[in-house]
């Protein structure tokens, strides 16, 4: 893959270099729930295994059943995707957008799918000044009636930054009333709670597309899986029409019907995630030339001021890896974006740039 | 899914109809390898479970090896996909044919993925007359210079038949000189031996694109793994850019690397399929009015002349599921489709026959 579109997380690749088990790797770089897995799970999928002999049912009622419950969504809003991103391509694929209005720094597959189908690119800046926070008012500026398709994200990727409720409807409401399909990637929302989400008003707004991952809050990355919620019955036809059959393995399919029935682990996650999250940032700040940003998600962003300092290289070298946000545009090398993870991971985290930083 | 779309092979739809267990059901109507699990998949697949919790390494470095070695094809000229249908559709996006000449009757996926970009299909319609066999005449006759793409399949489905090497080589040398891409679909092409397969071309003409599943021999198919083979630089570099990432689960990628090195599961599978697949040949060969066809491949295909007899129905109130031919085009409600399976469930399919069928 080339360095331009990488992402975090490659422990495999850390490993083959380092020359180390994963184990004596921590991973701060993918931000996957530090609570583990919930109940239950393990087991599902171990008896999930012999049913691989089989092809998954193309229609995975189940699983849409427990997503419509969890989301309370009704079921046929609900599409499937081999992880939230082949989704997001889908849908550009299908609305094939000639100007799509895209906030940055944000999640580098949206320019990815966007010059896939041949999309111009408006960026929708967002600056160190105002601590890279969208609001309604910059937000206006940027969807105009030429505007064919707005993506965003809240809590925003890498920034941590949420957007609030009442500020959001009234992006949605801008762009129904502009017309302008609108991509809400909500990938970090069961961090802060369903209340946040806008799942609620999909059928007010028709041409409005969230975008779910359950890769993350329920630490399954290496299965795939994310959905989609829109009342825009005619992409459910084209998906009926056009969208390739088994698109979600069966031990995805399973883990998905699995997790979303533990109240207990969304409970103890939205407990403890946060105040872990706090305990992070609070010894991070008191490095004196580290800049750490408000986050309502599982990760935090921060700029280092320590001018010659390779964070991500010195950590590497104590088998930790960090994000790096060179890659996003807006932003460069003195940025990072770490994980929350256990109490003891985040620890060990400071105790190293304790001996990196020079204070 | 909508019927015109459907493949076989959803137990968990009769299961729900019927209301019965999965074990109750005994299903012919996908072809998967009745030999069963190569040795040690199970015992890797729960050792990968823990790993759930990380993303897969997006270059698949050591299965891209492990399906050099079993290919005998450099692993740059390796794509992987989530099953072979993801790169069926991946190709045609990337091509964009105007016109592409499709075999028939034939896999209804190339139908479904020539028509989400927008194609003219040419069939090349095979006759009952000729037993459903493509040869080289009818392949020219097909391909002409305003041809943008082909499509086949070797062995075919539903139909077994295998194209001879030297026939399909002529035929990979007509469309070089006609400089028309092809893609080749060896989905089924292990259970026949990797002598009859065209791998060996891939560089005779970089515009060969060879499509293989590995859902079907490996028995995998609810895990999701395909993998195509070309030289065709400028597609790999495409894929470099546009392609998502982490389009191959992270336990597929773990069966993928462990059966690939089961060379004794590849011979047991050579040894006891065709041995199964001629006994159970033979038996529907004594109903009279049964016409079964030729197969190379692990199904088997057949007309049935017992008018008013709907076979797959009936089966299915015994627990057994066929494939009805009937959305394949040129086909329609006599033609059918079976799993070669084994050799006790092949008997009791032989024996519920024989109770319905009126002799």
């Amino acid at each position: 893959m080339k360095d331009q579109w990488k992402h975090g997380g490659n422990v495999y690749e850390t490993r083959r270099k380092l020359g180390v088990s994963n184990e004596k790797i921590v991973d701060f770089s993918a931000n996957i729930n530090p609570v583990g897995w919930p109940k239950g799970l393990k087991k599902a999928l171990i008896e999930g295994l012999d049913d691989l002999i089989h092809y998954p049912d193309p229609d995975y009622p189940e699983l849409k059943e427990a997503i419509s419950k969890y989301t309370q969504t009704d079921s046929k809003w609900i599409q499937l995707g081999n992880g939230a991103i082949e989704l997001l391509y889908m849908l550009v694929e299908y609305m094939c957008p000639q100007k799509a209005t895209v906030i940055a720094p944000g999640f580098i597959e949206y320019e990815r799918s966007l010059m896939r189908y041949g999309a111009e690119i408006e960026w929708m800046d967002l600056v160190e000044g105002e601590a890279f926070q969208l609001n309604f008012e910059r937000f206006k500026k940027s969807v105009q009636s030429d505007t064919d398709l707005v993506i965003l994200c809240s809590p925003n990727n890498p920034t941590g930054h949420l957007i609030q409720k009442e500020e959001l409807v009234n992006m949605v409401m801008h762009c129904k009333k502009m017309n302008c399909p609108m991509i809400v990637d909500e990938s970090f929302i069961d961090f802060v709670g369903n209340e946040a989400s806008i799942t609620d008003l999909i059928e007010a707004h028709s041409k409005l597309y969230i975008l779910r991952s359950m890769t993350k809050f329920f630490a399954i990355p290496g299965l795939r899986l994310g959905y989609l919620l829109t009342s825009d019955q005619a992409l459910h036809s084209w998906c009926e029409e056009y969208r390739t059959p088994w698109m979600i393995n069966h031990l995805a399919n399973v883990a998905g019907i699995t997790v979303l029935q533990d109240a207990e682990f969304v409970k103890k996650s939205l407990d403890v995630v946060p105040h872990l999250r706090v305990q992070l940032c609070e010894a991070l700040r008191a490095f004196k030339k580290l800049n750490v940003y408000e986050s309502q998600a599982n990760y935090v962003f921060f700029k280092s001021e320590y001018e010659g300092l390779d964070l991500k290289t010195l950590l590497l070298k104590y088998g930790i890896m960090i994000r790096s946000c060179s890659n996003y545009r807006g932003l460069n090398h003195s940025y990072y974006r770490i994980a929350v993870k256990t109490e003891e991971e985040n620890r060990r985290l400071i105790n190293v740039l304790r001996e990196i930083i020079p204070e």
